[in-house]
């Protein structure tokens, strides 16, 4: 059968296959989706199938009321979640879901990550934010839909485009941005700020978070209308 | 010769060469088998063979007494902790024993793995137990049937086919599944938990265990009559 | 066209493309240069571009006023702090930044590694130096060319061969050598020392610095006049 | 030209390249060397190549005394330290020396590796032992033989067979075996135990060493007149 949505599929399979290549996630933890919002549909990964044999065919697509409207396999049960930041975070081209080690022990702490240097500036302007841990009411409704509500509840006074990555508490991390793979970039680096903060406050457990007038600088450097960073488009 | 377990025995070499591809032990250590509850007979690996070496054909398969039945080398010398877990614990096909590193400083801290995330209640609703550091007497009897015996106690109050694994003092993780290939996923699973366990409270030492209501919730997504996670049957 | 500067280019490509080989940076972070005294010019990493896509062509040739005299491609966002090096600091051939995970860590935790070892002091015969935090005047000026002149600060005392390496506050590493191969060597070293460094004071806190006696015994045996290590030339 | 010792050569070459292959040293770190004690003579690597370049034929042949009887290249700059090791501790074939991360790490904090689990006390039945700091009077005499001194300190009470591993104060590692092979291969288990014990102790500072019951019942099963570990030769 011919795919309606054969890009859109494609887009959310490279970008599933890039969770464990970049040592994101084991087994068949973690997922990603791809946005189409014109066609208000987004593919996603199915459930419970292993990296190694996923194929794009295989990505189920899903419209934003949460029925499948194309692929045989079940979407991953996590899909919901996703639906909830596309549905209410304007922009969103991708989502990434990850059980990456250091973001998700940040998670289990139930700690937002502080932004301790410019590694972090260059990414976002402030720290990972974390979420509260889900209520019993909340646990007790749609749980999926609920994880989503948690985190919109932290993007009321924040832009998702600048800050691209949250932690659910208790749970792990999920990331975004204007396309599949760049969810799953914002997956990696925020693993990687987050084994960074980990090492840093085990070396010296009062480090600082990085001065505002750094903090600015950098994000600017990379994402203000004064840009340097990258070539010009 | 022809075998009368070939399928077992590709099974149990199937489990073992996963070990070290999945960073589980180094070298020679670690161990698995594969059960056959309708013949009375695991197989598995042969002590003190190096991993690149084994072949399917080099596993020892040994009934529930401790017979060799089949094969020419020495079974692994934790084969009759193996055996214990399949005479007391209704359901195993496959046992895993490895060295990872994680799992095991927990087991050497002589301490259970607290259940502190969704990764966790994803595989079990309960802390990774550890058992008691064997006694004196115990050691001076059969001191790999007495280990199976160590975990015996651990398991009169829990099902073990809800709580997969178990940390022996002093020693390290052995983990079962309905077959060989669920062990080895177990063994990889505990490693993982056992990492983020250790970063989360290194982060926040009293970080507190995911509220009773979170940890339900995950597991029977997966787990209970009602679960959601994976592809329909 | 035919390049002026092919050898050159071809050094820093080399010298980029072994960043993300010996896993001291993910994505496009980090960057690498060579310099040609005679001529007065520094070939380097373009800005933005990820390493797998990187060929020699697309590096960047700027002299030290920082005019682009060759490429097509915007110079790495970080040129200017290399050109600082590359005027004030006598005797370099490379200059390597990546953002490595430890040496980041102490950077952020803005402590100096302290010399703990014979592996330190093979390379260096004391701590691994951190700059001052940059004020908010600082910052306010050419941001690039102050980071290179808080380098330059922590130079004024030591001999930049002997100390072939700095950690810039709440940003990360700028290592170098007599050449980009070496800056990169360099940069991979300090890596190790930094994850050795923070491995030996979570065992032991109060870890003295390694003797003086010892650590001019070491940097003497790779570096004095009476070197005995490597091949006689 | 022909070499009168090619089979020792191949087995220290063998020996060098799995130095880096088991991740237990980065660039030109580390050395293996293989000993013919009817011969007199060990192979040893050269001083400062590095390990993807090594060829078998690079090997450098050296008598007890220290002179050089085979080879055009400087042999290791810690070849006299193996030389003092082949001297006193009878029935050793083999020695490896690596700044490998973790056994690195407790040598610079000065610490014996306490042995807290069976993974230890299936290779030697104690903590691993530290030597003493080298006084600035033994460091003025020639160093590298003076760092053998230390070790065999050390060995005054112990047996090196038994006990075939040490950490030199601010230095790091020393393994050894009946051969080449069997020094590389505790020179990684020595890593293991290391990281093993550095996350015990993270975990639980106060975790006890293993009993003694259970250190002799390992220690014996691999190593007694009792042995049941390997296959039957």
């Amino acid at each position: 059968m011919e795919s309606s949505h054969r890009e859109l599929k494609e887009q959310a399979w490279l970008a599933n296959v890039e969770i464990p290549r970049r040592g994101l996630a084991i087994a068949t933890f973690g997922n990603a989706s791809a946005f189409d919002a014109a066609a208000g549909v987004m593919a996603i990964k199915p459930s419970g199938v292993p990296y190694p044999t996923l194929t794009a065919a295989d990505m189920v697509v899903v419209d934003l009321a949460g029925t499948v409207v194309e692929g045989t396999l079940r979407p991953s049960s996590d899909a919901r979640t996703h639906l909830v930041l596309y549905r209410s975070l304007p922009g969103l081209g991708g989502v990434a879901h990850t059980h990456s080690t250091y973001a998700t022990a940040w998670a289990q702490a139930g700690r937002a990550i502080p932004i301790l240097g410019t590694t972090h500036a260059d990414h976002l302007a402030e720290d990972v934010p974390c979420t509260a841990v889900m209520s019993e009411a909340a646990a007790s409704l749609d749980y999926e839909t609920e994880t989503g509500n948690q985190i919109l509840e932290v993007f009321r006074t924040r832009n998702p485009l600048h800050v691209p990555m949250v932690l659910v508490a208790g749970h792990g991390p999920f990331t975004w941005g204007t396309s599949a793979d760049q969810a799953v970039y914002h997956a990696q680096v925020l693993e990687q700020l987050a084994q960074m903060a980990f090492v840093t406050r085990s070396i010296h457990p009062g480090a600082p978070r990085l001065p505002e007038h750094l903090v600015r600088k950098h994000f600017e450097r990379k994402h203000g209308p004064a840009a340097s960073y990258g070539q010009r488009k």
